[in-house]
């Protein structure tokens, strides 16, 4: 894609930190880390969300997230990691990209899994739980 | 894992609102949602963490991410959506679970991705990259 930041990335048009490359993906540090050693991998194949990722990469790309988190592990001396895909919502470029990013206990990141939103009642988790079936149920019957 | 809580679901001891199942994996409602509709996938097979997945599960679990993204965004008419995995910090259960959330355009998740920690300098960038490339180099080397 023309235009996309992250094709241009790909193309060497833009430059980056890149820290990881094969065949289908690349990976770089993100430029506004929420801390460093902060990585982006994206497929080098354009596409904006995971539902979009033709179903033969899921296994390499994914394949090297596992591998890449293990690395910001080790490589940052971090006791874990954050593994995230923001779709649509709070996605900067759209263009598939997972953040692998080093964590630590009381690094200021906690706050984030709050506030929760409570479902009000059991016939709410039930009513939600029959939504999500029904989506799924059509999903399967989707050549996709 | 007798004492693991969600090794005490896939057994049917503790009960939850199940969305999804397959050979491989079990998806059901966050008891504690960021937002109605929230989804658990774990792998049936207890591993602690994304490094400890077994290689031959990468595929078939992802794969039901991707679905289960889909069947999110569209069962709950959710803009978009937030796929994460915490290993170890801000990991409540130690067995490996993927967060499948809808995202809506200011639903106040959006704060999340800050404060970022910037890098000091363009050396500190570098020196970040060639710690990673060097644990990538190690672990490159291993039988993993």
């Amino acid at each position: 894609m023309k235009d996309c930041e992250f094709c241009q990335i790909l193309r060497g048009e833009i430059r980056r930190y890149v820290v990881f490359e094969d065949e289908i993906s690349l990976g770089f540090l993100d430029e506004k880390p929420l801390f460093p050693g902060h990585v982006l991998l994206i497929p080098r194949r354009h596409c904006p969300t995971l539902v979009d990722l033709p179903p033969e990469l899921i296994r390499p790309l994914f394949f090297n997230v596992r591998l890449l988190s293990r690395a910001v592990e080790e490589g940052m001396e971090a006791q874990g990691s954050f593994v995230a895909i923001n779709n649509r919502i709070s996605q900067s470029v759209p263009h598939l990209h997972v953040h692998v990013v080093p964590r630590r206990p009381k690094d200021g990141l906690r706050g984030f899994f709050w506030p929760r939103n409570p479902y009000r009642s059991e016939a709410h988790c039930q009513e939600v739980q029959e939504t999500l079936k029904g989506a799924l149920q059509r999903l399967s019957r989707e050549d996709w």
